[in-house]
């Protein structure tokens, strides 16, 4: 399908084409922040001070709701952090330590501590429109016939938090469409059933050729397929508004392509990260421990500005993975995860090429 | 003098130019590390982790200072900061804390302590031919007569950490030249007599009203310039090879018309700075309290980035005042220095702005 847009285009849709859709009205998505858990939290915890994180798409609401927040009590404090979020896994444990209550929105808790209130934000966008045009994508059923429900086609179902409130629908729509839906909860590192994260791909693996992905993007499907290469995993992106299946090649490609070009560097760096929840502390430790020429490098966002300073040939990524294969291209050296790292360095063969992935909390 | 490159200039040399001064010969610095005392240090706290933390210009070195430690010990685990950094009131804490010996290299110490090493990492670029030129702009001096000591034309003298060094011999070279040479050390925010912050210009405060600046760049006297309006500050930059008189007049318009913009803002963000020493906790909490249109946020580096994903209207930073004033046009909203907010609030009257300073440590 063509990537340029088509004044006459019938019943193509680009990726992102909202019109027609009846999805471009609800553009304008409203949140439930759970101002009342939180005030309850204040109040039980006789909080002076209470900090308030969300993640990057969200930073813009937070004085509303430090507004809401303050029309609700009386003498406390609201801080915002402005430090760069992107999960449950990077907390701002500086502005945690000077505050009370900490309240994190946008993600599902990755560790229950007394302190922290997660608010995680449901999306309020409708995934069944997608997923009725991904029954394509998904194996055949039989509906002609009377089969026996033994006989249906297994699927597997995963989300991402954001979608997670209408798992339970999602989950009950494709059994009345006649699918055998698998799923499991994964690790420690997931709250829900069915929940995958862009490390952590541990629901999925489930008793079924094809998974069904409900969610925005391609990194977590990219992610998925890569982490379970027999399986057959269909994209239904209910932000986009798109169909898509998962395709591993390029971005195979791509990682190769790094690690080719980091297999003549004379120096790395090992980068540990200080975030709370993205810190592979052995990791790290034990490539600068096994090699010369490697530079134990500690920092909490891990940004191609900041790397720009070291001389290194290569850098090997031993914090959040998407760092390094989504980011990874803007980077002026290459990046390389711990996995890659091996390769690169002759430890292990080509093709033991795999995702980088997170298990556990902290 | 004309801004553009000419190729057939003759005693005009553009600012940064080091053609025919023997200066060019001195790009390649070497800078001492003091690796003796890093070691004695190490050994005497028997530490088995020891951190590095540079500033952005000389983080390139960081592998090879760790490799020649690593020579140099045995069974010792080196940590090299990836933080940016930009003074030595911006140590890595976080850093410092995993670690059993922390050395900062490349600023003089602010607040001594028992776990920090300061490397203060001198130049050895030669200031004096730079200073010989300066002496166009400093007051004449009666070299025909033999007028009593008394007599003597009085100028001040501040360089940077960088230059410290020579100071002493800078202060003897003024003498000989016939002038009363007026130092003094400022406030504790200052390790040396004569030591100028981008921050804290207390050394200035002298009994002259010419004060010589040697250093690099214009912020430094600029920033003395504002904070002693009474005098005439000269500067001698060695880094640059360049002599001018710092001029004041496009930065008060500059400011003032960040103060204008930020007129109009219904909201405010105020940001207040996690790094050690760039914290004024008391100062931002009193202007989000007495202004309910105003917002606490917190984060370590002060970014246009970071403050891009938050909407208010205008910010002002309680942090590095460098922020403020010297990247200031970087950021897509007005960003005021603490006094300029009191201006465009109204607290204050038009006629007070000046320069951001900070005393004292941590």
């Amino acid at each position: 399908m063509s990537q340029d847009a088509r004044g006459d285009a019938g019943t193509d849709k680009r990726p992102g084409d909202l019109r027609r859709t009846g999805m471009s009205l609800k553009s304008d998505r409203e949140w439930d922040y759970e101002l009342d858990r939180i005030i309850d939290a204040i109040e039980e915890r006789d909080a002076a001070t209470v900090g308030l994180q969300f993640p990057e798409g969200l930073k813009r609401r937070a004085p509303k709701v430090a507004d809401d927040l303050r029309q609700l009590t009386d003498g406390v404090r609201f801080l915002i952090s402005g430090q760069p979020c992107y999960g449950a896994c990077d907390l701002d444990t500086e502005l945690m330590r000077r505050t009370d209550v900490f309240v994190h929105f946008g993600h599902s808790p990755m560790k229950e501590s007394d302190k922290i209130i997660y608010v995680p934000l449901f999306s309020n966008v409708d995934p069944f429109p997608i997923m009725e045009e991904a029954l394509e994508e998904l194996p055949d059923v039989d509906t002609a016939g009377d089969s026996d429900v033994d006989d249906r086609p297994a699927v597997g179902l995963v989300t991402t938090a954001q979608h997670m409130n209408k798992f339970g629908e999602m989950h009950e729509w494709l059994e009345e469409r006649g699918y055998a839906v698998e799923t499991r909860r994964g690790d420690e590192r997931l709250t829900h059933e069915g929940q995958v994260l862009g490390c952590n791909y541990a629901s999925a693996d489930v008793d079924a050729e094809t998974v069904l992905y409900v969610g925005g993007g391609k990194f977590h499907p990219l992610g998925l397929a890569m982490e379970h290469p027999d399986k057959h995993v269909v994209i239904a992106d209910p932000v986009n508004n798109v169909v898509d299946v998962a395709d591993t090649e390029k971005f195979i490609k791509q990682r190769y392509g790094a690690v080719h070009r980091a297999m003549d560097a004379d120096s790395w760096g090992v980068l540990y990260c200080t975030k709370i929840g993205q810190g592979r502390w052995e990791m790290a430790t034990e490539i600068v421990e096994n090699n010369e020429n490697a530079y134990l490098i500690t920092m909490d966002e891990i940004t191609p500005d900041r790397l720009r300073n070291f001389g290194c040939d290569a850098y090997v990524n031993t914090g959040c993975p998407r760092i390094t294969t989504d980011d990874g291209p803007q980077f002026h050296k290459p990046m390389l995860t711990p996995g890659e790292y091996e390769i690169a360095v002759g430890n292990e063969p080509l093709d033991s090429l795999e995702f980088d992935t997170f298990h556990g909390t902290w």
